[in-house]
């Protein structure tokens, strides 16, 4: 292959994922990430690449248009580009127009997002979370093994890596205290989760059985559930979380596909009690896919503060579609569904820093020598995450965001 | 006026709601309600009557465009049109195309919805369910008198008034079973509310007080909030209703300005306690509308089971508004935010199934001697609302729902 790519790289030609760029002479269009470039599709449209393809599709500001053609063009698409490029297509190479460095494009938000539901479907993060909040000794809730239980989030306030998160104001009360007060959030967190993207619509009344789930998936993100933990523990009964949640949510720009996550499959924990019928599953339904987040301070020091992985999820992606369909629900091309935070069972492997500093009872240590309990003005969070199985690596890049202080 | 406009109807000179319809031979576009007829306003823009707005604003499958160009325009439009049917404009009077009967046209989900969130702003509701399912001595949870609680609901089902409703298939757990069924849901609901909608945007970060509420509000429509009891109460702790109520949430199709609504403010309840700065308001922010729930089974006899107003409601929306948007959460043109259920202090005023029939004990009784604890299959649901001061009527027609069986 001409394009050199390190070995490192999250964007290998196992992975090829879409997003939407813009640089300061091309405006937004879809590219996919190979190494330290993207490929130009709108560019490559215009060389004739794609002859049964409306190039108008790819210059668009978001990738529904293209999702809605199908997985069946979609895959072929991304399998062609995978060919040209190993077999140095001509076209390519020797085309300058049909790459672009990353380090000069601007990436966009690259969803229209009609809904977007979030999930709880970590079995340590909802434990951690009951025995914090409830009660130790029976920590998980009596639906949560029987309920891939989730939520409505808000779609609006879904954003691109790189966007900054200004701190929310809104009512805390302290246990102690009679009435509550109007405050900056001094308890600000973020969760480590994926989200995937749904990529063919259903009708209401319609289902999505376990079985066809992998239809209505088109790929994969990484997403941070920005949570301000002293708003969400007044607000969130009996209706469940909504400011604390909704002033923010990021996900990172490129959307890895299903295909390409295909190698990292790997079994799911064993689900006892056994689930309602409508929820059994057959098949490696959970993915190796290793995370990290890591934590930087406003003068640059950066620890690594937690590595997760996502194959320790209790529900499966197709077990959540299944369920958010089995009343009728419809789903759309672009509906956004977060995992819930992905924590695992070891302390250094929890998904937020609720859980990494206990409530507050055992700070984080930084590198620099300060601790941390929950975020602090100008940190900034960064997850990663990749697949890696026999010399085979898939990756996502980053999702990254920067607190700014609040203006209450 | 050349018209001739029952006394009674909703749709009075007064009113002038934008919906979106279609018939035989008019494809999808924006129409005003006045009397039975509609006026057809891409053929009024064909005729030059709007020489300011792009005529294509008309010709869509929702108001979303037309909201956009902002209420200066559309509230000049609007009485521009009152104008001119006053005063018999030859242009209107002589030109048959201008106008369309109601009764054949077909009536199309009016706004392209971004985000749907829903609050649980009357008092006696929430005060009714923690009556009948926490503690009857302390009925309203701790938060409810300084929080207009509110959750995000699901804008992929929402549907225009007349789209039958399949009763929901899901997860239940009686009382004193160890493990959930699976099963078609026995305890189906309405919940009557009024929702709003959205007429300008924010970005991220921007608050919206509650002086400035009623520039970003745009207009009112009728919203049935359907609802599975049985679904809900298993799965809503600890993140909120879910699949109890996201397979269909009905509204009316004609959007009601809330310049039409002006005569209709009175004063809201006294709040105690004093609620945060953020919330409080200037003058007359509820609006006395009365509103009917009918319930007309399958064989065709009809009863009024509920007489509520929007009149009761404890949070404003103002205060609604204004408390969704503290953290800095955005909005955009399009969003829909439902009042939660509207009941007053009287039995007969409760708007739901649920309180009417207090949770099953208290059946309803209904005209055609068979009685009523939930919904049945083919049981339609219509609802509808008015106000009425100084002889000016307006009114916003009925959002109507069937229940179709379960399959499951």
């Amino acid at each position: 292959m001409f394009l050199s790519i390190q070995a490192d790289s999250d964007f290998s030609i196992h992975n090829l994922p879409f997003g939407i760029f813009s640089t300061r002479d091309r405006s937004a269009r879809v590219g996919v990430a190979i190494g330290n470039a993207i490929l130009d599709l709108y560019a490559l449209a215009g060389l004739g690449l794609f002859p049964e393809i409306d190039p108008q599709v790819f210059q668009q500001k978001t990738l529904n248009d293209l999702i809605a053609l199908g997985k069946k063009t979609t895959t072929a698409l991304r399998l062609d580009l995978q060919r040209w490029l190993q077999e140095d297509l001509p076209l390519l190479r020797e085309n300058p127009a049909a790459f672009v460095p990353q380090a000069e494009a601007t990436m966009h938000l690259p969803i229209e997002i009609g809904d977007y539901t979030d999930f709880y479907s970590s079995i340590e993060h909802a434990t951690n979370v009951g025995k914090m909040f409830r009660d130790p000794a029976n920590a998980l809730l009596p639906n949560w093994r029987h309920i891939p239980v989730g939520y409505h989030g808000r779609a609006s306030s879904v954003v691109v890596s790189g966007t900054p998160v200004q701190r929310p104001c809104g009512q805390v009360k302290g246990k102690d205290e009679v009435l509550p007060q109007f405050q900056a959030s001094a308890r600000l967190d973020f969760e480590l989760e994926t989200g995937f993207i749904i990529g063919k619509a259903t009708a209401m009344g319609q289902r999505i059985g376990t079985a066809e789930a992998s239809e209505y998936i088109f790929g994969k993100v990484l997403l941070n559930d920005w949570s301000a933990r002293d708003i969400q523990a007044w607000e969130y009964v009996p209706l469940g979380p909504f400011l604390a949640k909704n002033f923010a949510t990021s996900i990172s720009p490129w959307v890895v596909t299903m295909e390409a996550l295909e190698p990292f499959r790997v079994a799911g924990p064993v689900q006892e009690p056994a689930v309602l019928p409508y929820l059994t599953y057959d098949g490696l339904q959970n993915y190796d896919l290793n995370l990290f987040v890591e934590l930087q301070t406003s003068r640059g020091s950066s620890t690594e503060i937690c590595r997760s992985n996502f194959k320790y999820m209790y529900w499966n992606m197709a077990q959540q579609l299944a369920h958010h369909t089995i009343n009728g629900c419809n789903v759309r091309i672009g509906d956004l569904m977060g995992s819930g935070t992905i924590s695992g069972p070891t302390p250094d492997s929890y998904g937020s820093m609720l859980e990494l500093a206990w409530s507050g009872t055992q700070p984080i240590q930084l590198v620099n020598g300060s601790t941390r309990s929950f975020l602090e003005d100008g940190d900034t969070v960064t997850m990663r995450g990749y697949g890696l199985k026999d010399g085979v690596r898939v990756g996502f890049g980053a999702v990254q965001g920067q607190i700014l202080p609040a203006i209450c």
